[in-house]
């Protein structure tokens, strides 16, 4: 064992066996998302950041599903079924096996607080290495009512006391149990086995671990964290208090990293979004996961992006969805009412309005009329639509993949392309005009017709 | 007379006669919407629930209107209208007539605070049925500067202090006057007509009441309502501090029933919004009324939708514009740019990109691809489109009502289709493509041409 | 000299030779823009209101852009160069030969504070009409840490004192240095001369002017502006606070002055958006530079508009983008997922579906159908598309510009207009449909096998 935290080993154990009831899901919790990944990832996350190597998941309902959710290459899971709820402790239990392996450190956290960083559980750990048997993980609050309160005296936490039990003086305490704490590996399985349940409910609670560790004259301390992170969900309202917050914060450390945002409130990034200095965003903007966006980019209002690459200087938007595969180049411009999905989009190229580019390459320079449509489905496979640099597709333009367009092709507007068209071609595919002089009034009178027939016959 | 208020027969004083000059608008203030329909239908709404079965509408301006946004089915309206403004007793005076027909309860409320619910009008009326003379609602708020304060000795409201009669230490109290009051029927008349206007503006105020029965020896007491149920109306900055308020109370009370919102603040509710468990909202989405989403669909951002039901685990948006009568069915989807309006969504059906589909029936499992256009309108009448099962449109298709497609029909991309198609039929309706090449080249050249002649023009 | 404002004219000396690095930004942090204008032409246009007629840029980085952006046709601005950072007081000598030329009132102000109105700036002006000789503009907060403290005695501003010089009792002060002052022009020059840099950075502070003045027998007062007016910007965090306060207060005015906004919150203006009473605006609505909007129009969700003109009545949206150029005509629509550029759009005409508008005149009353595309790029140049009165555009029809469509004319649904149309005709430009019975089995079975095959040579 040494004092050193990044020398020591750590198992992670992650209370997840909730049922949830207050969400009223046909999921556990811990697979809701916030900022577009299971609450349970977010964890995961943080304990993987804060240096731990193994996790043992405490899992009741969906396990399955919460287990693939809680996949992280920098941890190994371990799964644990909790069958009955008999409190904190027993949960904790059900790990008996991992954390009889032996680690020199055990963190327990809860599935359900996605607000966590690494700080406080580095600090936690930090504690441990330091020679502390057991380290609470608190926070200062405003209002501290219903929360147990950690009485600290010289420095020790010498117990946590719930709001039920608190004198007067002890319900003024302003410094909260968050739940989450750190315990030495060597003795946790015995502290936690000497828990009791001696209690209103018969449970064994975690928090008694205070009172255990210092009767059998260990040490216990705590360490703080923002209350923010300690948030936890029991609700759908909760939920979206956390995905407020967690928004909140990522707003913010990207405006301070030079990313213009008219009304971040409005801006909803996904956990894995990217964006380089100098790039602006209007209001109303959607992230889904999978975003990166370089320096001097402009994204418009209402549009909607996930898994695309933006490239320097391009502009998005209004009103575009980029959809998985987008490839934007340097300088192009996807407009409005335009989806692109699985397509690059060459340097300066530009894709204006009410199009639809799918399975397809676009070359440099080139333009793509309005209402363009790629027809990359037969209605069983997908297929490539490629079009060369600086060529011109007309307005209203069908592009009937697998079809080739070569550099510089002119299509005319309106046109139906099934065929190649070589570089420098001109493609047209649509009827000759005709004009039927004075026949609109027929048409009129016709269509006019059908409405008294319409009403005589409803009358 | 009874004490038991659901056997006892009320009728509702609505006073809705001001003049709305601070609303600078064309219209009276209580016809403006809240949640989509108008202010007044929510006041009707809540009086209806709280057990009231007639109505006598106290009106000024726009009285035919306000009449007709006030009916309810399950209350009955008269209407009265006010021709001077002398204060509120003398506003409830306009409708003596209704009040002479002889009630147990008579309930005064106001056109203009429409987050009024019925919990507050039934305890007031309960307080009547247990042989009260006066019951006024009231409210506890923060600051009570400018509110009427309530006197209560001994469980009894023995004045309504204005802030400028008030001692220091009644201003003190934070239990204030909300203007609603429930009076005794059989005494209403009789007190309203001993208000005096001995005041500085020679008005008839219906607060003036509780002193007024008590010099009767009769009973006044107040019961509390939420400050924000008594939210009144003045401005249109008012009316929109209203409309959040009735946003806020509604999504909190669909997320504890478990609708997930990512960023319920981004979502609009109307009055009669419908949203089953397990429904998933983005950001961004604007209802209007009449919609009903069942179980398990999910609606993506940017989404406006209105009079349209969704059924279980379709698919919406983002961009989706659903108008009424639109019906999605089971699993089916209605992707970006696209709207639907008056038409039957098949179960598993694919409306996915930039299109418009109206007055149409669609099948099940048919996918229709991107562009297509329903042309519904002859610029006279609507007509019908009808698609059957498993068929598949082509992208950028213009479908000429009315026509029928049959099952397993396959329509080829850009066509224009004028006559019906038969069952598992392809049809074409499209021109054959001609390249002529190296003819772009002579495009380009012509077309800088005219542009270098312009600019010489312009010179 | 004349203690009538109005009569005295002034010079402004504005400070923005910042590097303003925490902005990390590629361009000086007074170009950002605030309501769709660089933050300092807001100043600027303060400055104006204030009735200055002469301004003194003191610029470092950017100087050109920020000269550009600080052009108001209603005064004069002259540029001075600061090349080295000693301070405040030394900044503003930057611009010493414009103070030299001989005014009765210097301000200074920042260029970072675009929340500034004309009221503090006439209230400072006013002080030195008065016969004071420097007029500090301060604010009340409710938590002054860290700003200098205005220490008021007898009316007179006796010092500003910095948070680390103040007494215990001189921190309680709330009253608090905003930066801004206005100095007596015949005296500005010798003041801040005399200003000494005896203190820890070694800078010259202008804020020691208070003390220079009252040494010489002159004096000093303080005036009050709202704290937010005095919001400073020195991230981009905080510009999105003063973009948020800005649209706040505008909104506020507008909905007292007669318009509704459902959700105010969500809708974004720009500095000269004008919007006539009796106008409703749904949630999420974005508002670029030069739009007006007349009275009794509807806008719906999801607009984005700019340089547009909407004329008594209209209806725009969902999704409708306005661009510069578009004016819409009375009681015209432009619907959902529709774009208008440069195009007037008659009174009563209809453009409510998935449709381009660019380079038009569309007459009175005109329908204009789903998926209508202006084609007014030849890739080189832009041509105008004329179409008269009571005309019919069938859907998904191309209009290929130039092209002239008669007045009553009717375009069949998909057609490719190329050629003019007379009044009262009707154009076809599509090809005739072809059914092929039992044909869509063929190629369901063609596409299964090309399907098959594929998954076959990825095996």
């Amino acid at each position: 064992m040494t004092a050193d935290r990044t020398k020591r080993n750590c198992l992670a154990v992650i209370l997840a066996a909730g049922e949830s009831t207050r969400m009223k899901s046909s999921r556990s919790k811990v697979l809701h998302p916030v900022a577009g990944r299971p609450m349970i990832a977010h964890v995961v996350d943080a304990l993987a950041k804060a240096g731990i190597s193994d996790i043992a998941l405490v899992l009741g309902r969906d396990a399955e599903k919460v287990e693939a959710a809680a996949k992280n290459a920098a941890v190994k899971n371990s799964v644990h079924i909790q069958t009955e709820r008999l409190g904190t402790a027993h949960a904790v239990l059900a790990a008996r096996d991992a954390i009889a392996k032996g680690y020199d450190d055990v963190l327990v956290v809860f599935g359900d607080t996605p607000l966590i960083t690494e700080t406080p559980l580095k600090a936690a750990r930090d504690g441990l290495a330091k020679g502390i048997d057991v380290v609470v993980i608190g926070f200062e609050t405003a209002d501290p009512t219903g929360y147990g309160r950690l009485i600290v005296e010289d420095g020790e936490l010498v117990a946590i006391r719930e709001q039920k039990d608190a004198s007067e003086a002890e319900r003024a305490i302003t410094y909260c149990n968050g739940g989450l704490m750190a315990i030495d590996g060597s003795k946790a399985l015995d502290l936690i086995h000497r828990i009791g349940n001696d209690n209103a409910k018969g449970e064994y609670y975690l928090t008694d671990i205070v009172e255990v560790v210092r009767a059998s004259g260990g040490h216990a301390i705590a360490v703080k964290a923002p209350e923010e992170e300690l948030t936890g969900c029991n609700t759908r309202a909760e939920l979206a208090v956390i995905e407020r917050l967690w928004q909140q914060r990522r707003r913010l450390e990207m405006m301070l990293d030079g990313v213009s945002m008219i009304a971040p409130e409005t801006v909803f990034l996904a956990f894995d979004t990217k964006i380089e200095r100098d790039v602006t965003i209007e209001p109303n903007v959607f992230f889904g996961p999978g975003v990166t966006i370089e320096s001097g980019a402009l994204i418009h209002s209402f549009s909607h992006i996930e898994g695309a690459h933006i490239a320097v200087d391009a502009e998005v938007g209004p009103y575009a969805r980029l959809r998985p595969g987008a490839n934007l180049g340097e300088g192009s411009k996807v407009g409005n009412f335009c989806e692109v999905k699985k397509a690059e989009i060459g340097r300066g190229a530009k894709v204006n309005h009410l199009t639809y580019i799918g399975d397809a390459i676009i070359g440099e320079k080139t333009n793509i009329g309005a209402g363009t449509i790629t027809c990359n489905y037969d209605g069983i496979n997908k297929h490539l639509t490629q079009i060369g640099a600086h060529a011109f597709i007309g307005s209203n333009s069908s592009l009937v993949a697998p079809v080739s367009i070569g550099n510089g092709a002119y299509i005319a507007s309106g046109s139906v392309i099934t065929m190649d068209v070589p570089d420098d071609a001109v493609a047209f595919a649509r009827a000759r005009q005709e004009n039927k002089e004075g026949r609109a009034v027929l048409i009129r009178e016709r269509n006019q017709a059908i409405k008294d027939a319409k009403k005589k016959a409803a009358e």
